[in-house]
């Protein structure tokens, strides 16, 4: 076997600068630039015209390339991560105002946090137990650091989060006396009510969410802490938190890409997501590779390019193709009009983008028809 | 931030040798070495039994060190491997005997399988497209290179595969004709049927299986066309195959680590197969990160690190914990009694080990509560 068979073709990427989408190797991850950017400057218009800060989700993309991109044309103030090994690439790249949406409770992970954001970068995690506070502490002071903290409130997910706001007044307390760490304010982020299809059921939700952070709120200003932040909101609901005069920093991540879950959400006038409000900046690209069978079409995206847990993928703007059935390497797309061919590639939607990007290494990023760069999926797989 | 804080404790890998389990960073995979070793010198008893050769489905969990067990303790034969980006990895480690159970149709993949199988390595991949022959013949004498071919027969996935067998003779006829390729037999393997938990629903299946392998072996022997190799069965299945005095390899993957989809399903005696027949080898570490509500926990293993296509994750050996809801980051563990608290550590047993093996990069190989080796998911995300 030769050392480098076809050097110019590399299995470790799936494209290169210029090359027309056609030629781009399949499965791979597509990203249409044009929509990507359409997405980042209407969210900067919303974020704007609601005067809330845009602190971006990375755990969506998990890329630096797409995050600085939401910084720059997209006019997000910071960036979300859900992770501390996800956030330490982005520390390393230059981010320095990091949300940790989430408890950071292990030992080591505490202290690799507080050994990154000293001496200059802003880093917020969230706190939902009392006893976590003396470990962040004492980790912050280790690396004459300052950890932000932000108590977290229960507020429908039923995941994270305290709902007894004397508990959490104690935890922002004990915060506030601990050595090293800054009571900095909330979050309160209802992840179910993000997919909910009906504008008025999320709206309904999302008037509990707001009665629960404005008690939250005063509970803490009763107790003589002030919320320099109170975080929330996603793709599906950011427009109630922004407009509720409470919230001062929304975390969407999957506007910018969109997926076809978050496509089938209707906005207030009934209208589907991903036709009035957001476009399809992501795409599975897949190639069929056997039409043996009369009806159907087997292609070579499966479950080790995308997550079905939302549903599966769509096929994107080509008529009468549905994609019906995933296996771990194949997918099957009813074609009753026999319309596609071997070696045909086609664009699908994927059902779920977060845990879908998290199994690529690149994004093949395109316009007009042709591959303008490939940017790696940076933090793939930093799950720790 | 310093270059590299805390140096001896690295995010890019879970663990070091000689750490007790405890202390092994999650989320990540756990294999348990004692369990895999009794899987592999069971399935190789059993293949022996049976005189079958176990081609190892290295599909399963893409890794080099796991497939050099498979062959050194497990008496595999070679192995299979499911894309071609896959099978260069194993090639590149010095595999020599190499099934690609799949149809192999883009230029660029025909290209570079070409270039790999030459001029030491036997290769052998399914066609069910006689279009496809032309290609596979000029790669393969364009690289000096023989390109070994099983007709793939449709029965029962709906998949790949052709049903008529007329085509399917004509398509083997074209293989032996062309130069640079061998006809080397016949795949026949039925994916659905693995996971039917009722043994009896299994044997009414396979008993089609068989006879469709029969008729098709019976219509290329007329046509003077002989199998080498007939592959196929997997590990729900593959006792059937082989009994058949027709198959000679069988395609087993995850009988080697289990999961529990396979868990569940039941032998002969109406036994569970992860009770009766192979053990679970496999895990998912998972840290909990919250128990801030009452009769639930919260753990850092979600969506980002296992597949729930097949089911949730079971948690193992830990009465009356039930992982209930899978988020991008998350899961819920109902625990009415309030047995766990934050930065205990239990093991899950994945709902589906191929998927979910393929977003780790690492598997952390324990024996007697330490770690033993660090093992490189060598092909993840090799999806070309």
């Amino acid at each position: 076997m030769p050392d480098s068979p076809n050097p110019e073709i590399g299995f470790d990427v799936p494209a290169r600068v210029g090359m027309a989408l056609e030629e781009v190797q399949t499965p791979c991850l597509i990203v249409d630039l044009d929509a990507f950017e359409v997405n980042l400057v209407r969210m900067r218009k919303l974020a704007d015209a609601s005067n809330v800060g845009l602190r971006a989700h990375a755990k969506m993309h998990k890329s630096v390339d797409v995050a600085k991109r939401q910084m720059e044309i997209g006019g997000a103030i910071g960036i979300c991560c859900q992770k501390v090994s996800e956030a330490e690439v982005f520390a390393r790249a230059g981010f320095d105002n990091i949300l940790i949406t989430n408890q950071v409770c292990d030992p080591v992970k505490i202290d690799r946090m507080a050994a990154f954001c000293h001496p200059d970068k802003r880093i917020i995690c969230c706190v939902d137990d009392i006893k976590n506070v003396a470990d962040l502490s004492a980790a912050a002071t280790k690396h004459q650091a300052i950890i932000e903290c932000l108590v977290e409130l229960e507020c429908g997910t039923m995941r994270c989060g305290v709902r007894d706001l004397d508990v959490l007044v104690k935890i922002a307390q004990a915060i506030e006396a601990a050595p090293g760490l800054k009571f900095t304010g909330l979050q309160a982020y209802n992840g179910r009510v993000q997919h909910h299809q009906s504008f008025d059921d999320r709206k309904g939700v999302e008037a509990d969410v707001v009665a629960m952070s404005k008690n939250a709120i005063a509970a803490l200003r009763e107790a003589g802490l002030s919320c320099e932040i109170v975080s929330g909101g996603g793709t599906g609901s950011f427009t109630f938190e922004a407009d509720s005069g409470l919230f001062n920093e929304i975390q969407c991540g999957s506007y910018a890409f969109m997926d076809a879950d978050y496509g089938r959400i209707e906005n207030a006038d009934g209208q589907r997501f991903d036709t009035a409000e957001w476009q399809n900046a992501l795409f599975l690209w897949t190639s069929i590779v056997s039409t043996a069978q009369k009806g159907r079409a087997v292609c070579d995206a499966g479950l080790k390019v995308q997550s079905v847990d939302s549903g599966l993928p769509v096929v994107f703007d080509r008529e009468g193709l549905v994609y019906t059935q995933c296996s771990d390497e194949h997918g099957i797309i009813a074609d009753d009009a026999g319309i596609l061919a071997v070696n045909d590639k086609i664009k699908l939607v994927p059902g779920h983008c977060d845990p879908t990007c998290n199994l690529h290494d690149w994004y093949v990023c395109v316009r007009g028809g042709k591959v303008e760069a490939l940017w790696p999926v940076s933090a793939r797989g930093k799950a720790f």
